[in-house]
Parts: C-alpha cells; structure tokens; sequence
C-alpha cells in the first residue's frame, strides 16, 4: 500500500496517542496542527517531555512533586503554611485544584493514589504509614481528609481513619452537597442525600 | 508565591497548550498523565516532535505531505493510481480520511487551504495554478472537488471551477446531503436543502 503520510508524522499520531482520552482522529488533529504551526512550538513541546522524568523528584514530607534539585516542597517550607494542618489527597495535581481556591493555607499529603483492589491498589502503596509519622513529627492538630467523592474515595478515607485510630488528632471530610451552578434536577441521587445528611442551619 | 509544581512540568503544561482546543485544565491532565506514565512514553513522544519539521516535505506535484528526502508522494507515483482523475482537498490531512474510505483510487492536489479573506487566505496563496498546469501536463479528465459543503468550501470551490474555465476537464464536486446514520430531524435546514436539491431516482 501506498504511503499516504511520512513515516515520521506516522509516529507522531501514535506517541500522541498515549495521551488520556486521545484516539485517532484527535491525535491526527494535534498532529496536523504542530505541523502546521510554527516549528519552535513543536520544539519547546518536545524540549519539556524529554528530560520531564529526570527533572522531577518527590518531596520526601509530602509526596508533592517537585523538582530533582529539591528536597521538599515550598508548599511545605513555606513559612507562612500551616504545618499543623494536614490535607490528605491522592494525586499530586489534586494540590493544584485546592490551591487554585486561594482558600487554604495548610500542608499538603499525597497519598499517591487511591485505594483500588482491582487495579492493585492496596494500603501498602498509598504513603499512610508517612502520615502517621508527620502528625507525631510536625505535631499536626487536623488531617482534612479530600479524597474524592468515589467508593475508592470513601474507602480510603475509611483506610487512613482506621490506621491514625488511637493518634491524638481531628479528623475532618471535604463536604460533600450540591455544586456551584448545578441545578437541583441535574444532581444525581447520592449528592442529593449527601446534601441533605449534610444539611446546615441557615 | 509557593510554587505548586516544579518549573519542568509548569513549561510542558503551557507547552502543551498549543495543542488545539488544549486548555489549561485538559493541558494539566496530559502533563500529569504523562508524568505518570512510563518515561519512555514521554521520551517517544519528545523525539517524533523535535525534528518533526525538519522531517517533512511537500509532494512538488500533489503538495501532500512527504518525508523530507522524498520529492513526490506515493499517492502520486503508485502505479495503480489513477493520474487522469485528481481529488482537489483543501489540507494535506483531509487525505487521510477520503484514503480510509479505500474506495478512491485516483490522485490528490492539495491546496493548501481555503479562501478566507479575514484569515488572509487569498486566490494567491492556494496551489490552483498548480493544478491548472498538472492537468494539461497529466492529461487529467475528471477534477473532484472536495472541499468543505462551507462557505469558505463552497467558494473556494467557485474560484477553482472560475480558474479552469476553458480547460478541457470535467469538474465535479462532492455529493452533498444526509449524513449516514443522522435522523432527519436532526439535520440542519442546509443539508435538508441540499439533499432535496440532489435527490435521485430509487
């Protein structure tokens, strides 16, 4: 068969593909569009991903990423951060959506994941037994526990409640209720009954 | 400021950003998801954009795209195709979607884009002038134009139709109407009309 494409855009459409949510059609497009657009974009884009894996580290207190060259996060050595007050979260970019609130002034915890017995997800590999060392290490007062609104969410809320029994320290749960903008007919049926256990004087 | 993540990963996330319809939040996920993943995906992807220019060409009698160290396209020089019959596309890519239907087996002449006076993109900067003389010089009888059923589609195809007036070649143009598989009532008032314009003996 004739080659319609050349091999090297070939091999684009596929390394693009390995992007979430991208198939074919999309990464033609994405393709189509870096060879269109100016070559420098195409060359910062490749720049940031090649040395992406060697340019970061993890910070060794709360597992937020950072860079190689560092040991911990400013979001922890940040004098003006709470090191009292824990929120715990799976992801390391689930730290962006909290701080893009400008509402919290805390530490951050990353589990680095959540738990999930069929993809291979069990306690051992969420950072729990860190936790428990940091409350008794920075003498932390609350662990607001932000996992998601999910069964894996719950139960790894569930996990880290049962593992800090017994350690001297408020527990707390994101609330969870109506969104912003959503109309009530558009929610479904848990966030409505959440939202109604969670019901607060007006 | 705290910086939340490290200076590699906030440059791929904008980096990322040229990609169309990529927004801040869609250009997180991919840089997150690719953190993740394996660094040979990201080392994949980094190598198939940094030369991704420089790899390339153009099909000096198509304009499709080619590698670089290829002078014709092979949709051009197989055999097997057909050089007296010339689909006129408006991008090198809408190639790749009349190829899928594996039910053309003529030639291409590719544009390079579409009138668009807002845009810039006048007669002067389309490779119509191309395709006059590639069809005296291939002995072309038929001409399909295949451009977009848009306005900017519609009168680039009047201007190419208006250039090869005199020109010993049949023109014709896509079949416009239904889409396979759409219901009525969702086609738009347009399509309706062209459809019932087009209509054929059962």
């Amino acid at each position: 068969m004739a080659r319609i494409l050349p091999k090297s855009v070939t091999k684009l459409i596929e390394a693009l593909r390995v992007l979430p949510g991208v198939g074919e059609r999309s990464a033609e497009r994405y393709a189509y569009s870096l060879l269109k657009g100016q070559p420098r974009n195409a060359k910062l884009l490749a720049g940031a991903l090649a040395d992406l894996h060697d340019s970061i580290g993890y910070c060794k207190k709360t597992f937020a990423i950072i860079g190689s060259d560092d040991e911990l996060s400013e979001l922890y050595t940040d004098p003006r951060r709470d090191k009292t007050l824990v929120m715990v979260v799976a992801e390391p970019f689930d730290i962006l959506a909290i701080e893009s609130t400008k509402s919290y002034t805390g530490t951050y915890h990353v589990l680095g994941g959540l738990l999930s017995p069929i993809d291979g997800v069990g306690p051992e590999s969420l950072k729990i037994a860190e936790l428990k060392e940091r409350i008794v290490d920075d003498k932390v007062v609350e662990v607001i526990l932000a996992t998601n609104a999910s069964v894996e969410g719950e139960s790894t809320a569930m996990l880290v409640q049962s593992t800090l029994e017994g350690v001297d320290v408020k527990l707390t749960r994101l609330a969870q209720g109506l969104p912003i903008g959503v109309d009530l007919e558009y929610a479904d049926q848990l966030t409505l009954s959440r939202a109604l256990e969670g019901r607060r004087e007006f």
